[in-house]
Formats: structure tokens, sequence, C-alpha cells
């Protein structure tokens, strides 16, 4: 199988077909497009065409296109369908998709749709769906799976789930449920063939069966089935009443999504953005940590100001020509220590005491900083600096250096024992502050041992 | 389903019992923890208290915790295991974890478990799993699945998948291929429950299914997978022979992992490293890059020193103040607009001309560039400079802004375009190229207007 390659060529020739209105050209090309990648070249279209293109699909093929959608191409082509041809799609779509669409509606259409889906019971779930935070268990489960009765026969739970079956497109698990509807066990497709059909589900059922909380957060929903290898999991209630399950792949988009997330903040990118996004939008997600930047920046000012009297000194003055080095090892020595941490924060690997980690660091850093301080004296060799000037230059650079990573490996633990996102500190916060602090340092250790 | 937590209170009673051998307390307290969270627990104990621990189990739980331990811990592990006992082991896993845990072994050893494991068609698997490329189609699928012949009856073919399943943890598709073993089709367990025993297999298999050449990458099948919500992949040769398959949870961890790498490479931290690993380790992962910035630092020494003129205007030598503020406004603007694009083209939505993204990043960096630079002879008057430097030192930097930005988006783009990661432009090599660039174009931008 070959990942489907958008080409100019495609685009254009679809565009050309919209032009003319010619749908029986335009039918046999889309034909045999995958709805992933149909989604892919209406992302491309202009509004006009999308929306043209999305009506010659039936609901079927169009539901699916729609929940593959980039947001903003999503939200203008829902704002082009009336409301009975939203709700047509929505009838097509597990309750989790469909759940996903309806919440991006205004309150007033929301309604409008749902009073306008026949089938009562997706109605009623499709309610209880929104009424859970998006990232929660609620939020990412669906509705539909495939659930027996604990007193149910082999052979009768095989009927039913013939009948179940149908509104589920890949069954995982059975769950296996008791009078009150409480979660006790479960079953595979696997045992219940190979089980005799006249046994009790009570007597074939797996009693242990994972599940988590409603309210629990997808973080950890990740964390726990990718940890556990679980391929589907049931969400109940407090009480254990089975409500629905989550399965891995809305749990893959999960996981890349937070991944992306760290990395953005890392690179100093606010929120959730893409090169595609408008300008507006990408000004609004870099500014702030440029502005951050800026604060950082004008701050040192002052503290070069405060240090001016070196100036005046025909060798000392070289220390100027040293801020970016000094700003740029505070700044990188930082972000990795932060990194390293957050990373082991997110895989549950960093454990024991912050003082442990402190010492381990402070070796870390001594280790690079003596090195790093040895190449910059070689370096004042090279350029007939002073020896003295050398010396002072690499102690106070190996001293920045081992206070940068202390203060990297320190703010993510701390912001994460606050239960802050620790991913924050890895950007612009931590090289912002290291570099105030790092030139600071500089020039105060110079200070001491020169003038 | 809570996840399981390791306290320093439990992993103290179990190095304790370990201490005084009392194997039936020991046994009691691990028996209802997870294999998962076993590996946890003996990842943190040292190497003979772990060894001693993972010799108690029965051979089916030790090898799931094998498979879960971190790799160093591991490593030291099977060392401290005969070649038999590793073949138990063995014996017991999907031929996928068996084959990656293989792989670890030296040569030697390798060869020996391999000819102590009883079953032949099991050692053969392993052999021809060894011969592919770690991250490829061939390295990540597992010989287990359950595959039907196309003239087989629905009911021979569920006495089949009884016999073959028990050897598959989950059954996802059943594949289907003609009597030259080449993939025709799959089936979904359901479809052979719903149908009527008596049809044959050709005529109930869906003949549209997807599959991976053996040769494919990871990344790609990763891709691939997620975009089209598939939870297994059939693996074929170059002639469509079946020859395993992939399940989502094998590609959940190469997302995960990809994801990490990504990180710490835009945070300046090289290769597979984590907060665990020993000092030395975390050296060669951090030294490099703190090498890179070195050299950029000194290098700036010396554009500095070019501009040394500056120092001896009571004026113009503020600029040097500014030197810190200039490298952080290059740094963060290039690192932020290499992150957004490579992150897009992760994702396939860095299309169309290079030119078409540059303006784009004009635009937006004229937008950034001029606000902080009109806040930076808001600064300016606030400290009573004088408004001709302000002027001078907020249009050097809306310079630096632009340029490093143009820097921060092509060279992603040209390193995708030559087939190179485009990930490690993010990290310190844009932040070391742009500083000395940056400060070069301010103080030449200041000596144009200025001297």
């Amino acid at each position: 199988m070959e990942q489907f390659q958008l080409s100019d060529v495609l685009l254009k020739k679809i565009a050309d077909l919209i032009s003319v209105k010619n749908n029986t050209q335009l039918k046999k090309i889309v034909k045999d497009i995958h709805f992933a990648d149909m989604a892919e070249i209406i992302n491309e279209l202009n509004e006009n065409q999308g929306i043209y293109l999305i009506k010659l699909f039936d609901s079927e093929k169009t539901s699916e296109i729609l929940t593959e959608l980039n947001e903003d191409v999503r939200e203008k082509i829902l704002k082009a369908l009336s409301v009975k041809e939203i709700a047509d799609e929505i009838e097509e779509l597990d309750s989790d998709d469909a759940a996903d669409i309806l919440g991006e509606l205004s309150e007033e259409r929301k309604e409008k749709v749902i009073s306008k889906i026949s089938d009562d019971n997706l109605a009623d779930n499709l309610i209880e769906l929104l009424s859970y935070q998006e990232d929660s268990a609620g939020g990412l489960m669906a509705k539909e799976l495939v659930k027996a009765n604990e007193n149910w026969s082999v052979l009768k739970c095989l009927s039913e789930i013939k009948k179940q079956g149908e509104n589920v497109t890949r069954v995982h698990s059975i769950y296996v449920v008791d009078d009150m509807d409480i979660l006790i066990g479960r079953l595979s497709l696997k045992d219940l063939i190979i089980s005799s059909s006249k046994k009790k589900i009570k007597d074939i059922l797996i009693p242990k069966v994972d599940s988590v909380n409603v309210m629990e957060s997808g973080e950890e929903i990740a964390k726990i089935m990718s940890k556990y290898d679980l391929e589907a999991i049931p969400v109940v209630d407090d009480k254990k009443h089975l409500l629905g399950r989550i399965t891995i792949d809305d749990i893959v988009d999960f996981i890349k999504e937070e991944a992306e997330e760290d990395y953005l903040i890392a690179a100093g990118v606010q929120g959730d953005v893409e090169a595609d996004d408008s300008i507006l939008e990408l000004t609004k997600a870099r500014l702030p940590w440029l502005f951050l930047g800026l604060v950082g920046g004008l701050g040192s000012v002052f503290i070069l100001e405060g240090f001016e009297e070196f100036m005046n000194d025909p060798t000392y003055k070289a220390l100027f020509f040293f801020t970016p080095l000094i700003a740029a090892m505070a700044g990188n020595v930082g972000v990795q220590s932060s990194a390293i941490i957050v990373q082991g924060l997110a895989n549950d690997i960093v454990k024991g005491s912050l003082l442990k980690r402190l010492i381990k660091e402070l070796g870390l850093s001594l280790i690079n900083g003596i090195i790093l301080g040895l190449l910059t004296i070689l370096f004042g060799l090279g350029i007939n600096q002073p020896l003295e000037l050398s010396l002072v230059i690499s102690l106070s650079m190996l001293c920045v250096i081992i206070v940068a990573a202390l203060i990297g490996t320190s703010i993510p633990i701390i912001l994460d024992k606050k239960g802050i996102d620790p991913a924050i500190a890895t950007g612009p916060f931590i090289t912002t502050s290291n570099d105030i602090f790092g030139i600071f340092l500089f020039f105060y250790i110079a200070k001491i041992f020169l003038l």
C-alpha cells in the first residue's frame, strides 16, 4: 500500500471538473479515493469547490470525510449545509465522531440538528456525550459497543452479537454486565467461538476487566492503554455502570496531538496551530513568547549597563564580546536539562528525590562545563587574550552552566508537583530566564575577580 | 482503573523480602501485579534483586516482563540467564517481541538460543524476522496471524481459526490467501459469524485489503495506520505473499518514540536518552550540541570585536547592551518558524512552493517585528535613550527577525527535500546560526546608519 500522494495535477483536474459541473467525470475520479485522502483534497480546495464536492457523495462517505477535514475547513462546510443535511451525516457516524462534529456547532444549531435526528436512541446518546469534557473519557468514548448479560447462553450471545454488531465497526471485546448493567467481565469473540453453545456467559467470562472512570483525563487513558497494550477500554461511571468504550485509534490521535503540542511549546509556539493557519492565528501563537523574549532581552540591557565600567578597561571590555556565548550556553543547557526531565516525567521515570536529580545534574554540568571551559581557554590562547581574562571567562561560564542546569532541572519538577504541565518550562521561559540570570552571574563573577 | 503507582514503601518491602529470601510472601505480593508494572519495579531494583525476582515467576509472566523492561536492565538480566532459560522465555512470546529480545543478544548467544528453541517453525520465523531492518515493516511485524484459504468453507474456516487462534493473542482480521499464499482479501470475525456456514470464503471475502511491503519504513507505516485508522495491517513481499502482520500497539510505541526523539532533538539532546541514563550517556547526548553552541558563541566574539569602534562612542556603546536581546530574538524566531514547518512536514500539510511559504513568513515576521520594534522604541524613551539610537535598534531588530524567520523556514524544507530529518533543524543548529547571523546583521545595519 502506497500512501496517497496529493498532486497538483489531480487538484487542478478536480477544480476544472467542478467549474464545468462535470459530475459524471468527478464521481469517476473520486470513487476509489479513501475518505481520509478525500478530506486532504477538500482541505486544499476553496470553500465553494469543497462544498460542491462534498454534496456529490452519499451520506456515508460524506460523513467520514467530514470527520477527517481540518477544523477550519469543516466549520465552513458545516455552515453551508442545512440542519437536515448535518443530521443525516451524523446518523452515519459512530457516536464519538458525531458528538465531536456536533460540539463544533453553535448551541442553537446543535439543538436543531439533534431534533432532526430520527433515531431517538442516538439523539439521547449524543446529548449524553456532549455533556462530558472534551478530553475526558466521556468526551473520547463511543456509545457503540457489544455487551452481553451474564445470564445469557453462548448461543443467545452469538445471535445478539450479530444484531448489536451491525452498529459496531470493530468488535474488540464483548463486555459482560449483570442485570443492573454493571460491568463484571469481558469475553473475546474468539472465546465465544471456541466455547460450547450451551454454556452460560457467566461460566466463560473473564472477570478481570480493566475500565476507566468517565471523568478520567485523556492523557491518563493514553498512558494506561499504551502501557498495558489495550486496544479498547470500557468506560464506567462511579457505580461501575457500563457507559461506553474508547478504542486505541482515538488514543493514537490523542497521543500524536499531545506530542505535537509539547514539541511546539518547546519551540515557543503556543496552542494548537499549523503551518497552514492564517497569519493572524500564527501571530497569536508566536508573539506572546517573543514578547517574553523581548522583556528578558530588555532586562539584560539593564544588567549590562550595570557593568558598564568594564568598558573603560582596554582588556576587560572584551567581556562584552562574550555575552552572546554566555547567553547561548545558559539557554541551551537549561533547555536540555528541562527537556530530559519533562520527557522523564511524561514516562513516569523521574522518581526519587529532587536532591538526587540535582546532584546528578551537578555532576553532568561539571563535566560539560569543564570541557567547554578548557576549550574556551584554548581559544583565548589562540587570540592572544590575557590568560587571567580567559580563566575568569571559563570559570564564570562553568558557574553559569551549573546554575542553568539546576534551574532547568528544578522548574519542570516543581511545576509538575504543582499540577502544571511541565512542558511549558522547556520553551522560551527557561531560555529567557537563564539568559538574564546567566549574563548577570557571568559579569558578577568577573567583577569579583577582575575589579 | 487506576494506573499503578510504584511506591517507595512497596519497593522497600520487596527488597526486604528478597534479602531474607521469603519467596512465599514475595509471590503473594507480586501475584496481582501486571507485568508492565512488574517491569517498572524491576527497573528500580538493583541487578541481583531483579534477577532474583524474575526467576520467581513462571516463564509466561517472565517473558512478558522482559519485553517491558528498560533496555539496559534487560541486558543485565539476560546476561544472568542461561541460554536454555532465554529460549524458554522466547517460546512464550509473540514472534515480534521474541525477535526484539534476540536482537539484543550477541551473535554467538543469539545462535545458541535459537538452537535451543524446540519449536522448529518458531525458530525459522525468528531467523526470518531477524533478517529485516529493525525499523522496517519486517522488523516490526509478527508472524502470528490468522489466515484462510479462499477455497475453504465458512465452517472449515471457523474450525481452522479455533486452531490457529490459539497462538494469536488478538484476532483483528482474517487474511485470505489463494493457493500460492498470495494475499487476496480479508474477513472479520464478525463477517464469519454472520455468514452461513456452507458459503465459501471466496464468496464472502472483502477483496480490498491494505498491505505494506516488508521493506516499508516504520515511520511510513505509522502514518498510514493512523491516517486510515487501521488496527492491523498485513505485511507482504514484492510478489504479495503474506509474510506477517503489524498491529496498532506496536505502532503506538513507535509513534511515541518518534515524537520523543523530535522533542529531544528540538531541545538539543541527541539520540535516545532518558533521565535515568548514566552521566556518561547523558554527556554524550548533550555535549555535541553545547560544543556547537560554543563554536557559535566564540564566532560571535570575533563579530563583536569587529564592531569594537562603537565602544568608543559614549552613546553608541549601548548597542553592546542589546546583543543578548538580538541573539534571543534571532534564536526564538528561527526556532518557532522551523518547528511549525517541521510539524507541517510530518503531517504532510506543507505543500506548494517554498516561495509562497517565505512570503507568508515575511508577512508574519513584519507584523511581529514591527510590534516588538515599537515596544523597543517605547523602552528607549523610558530610559531616555536618544531616539535615533532606538530607531536604529528597532530597525535592525526587525531585519534580524525577518532574516531569522526566513532561515528557520527554509532550512527544514531544504533538509526534507534532501531526505534529511528536518527535525534536527529546530534545535541548537538554528539557534546558533541565527545568533551569529543576527548579531552580525544588527551591528552591520547600525554601522550603516550611525557611523
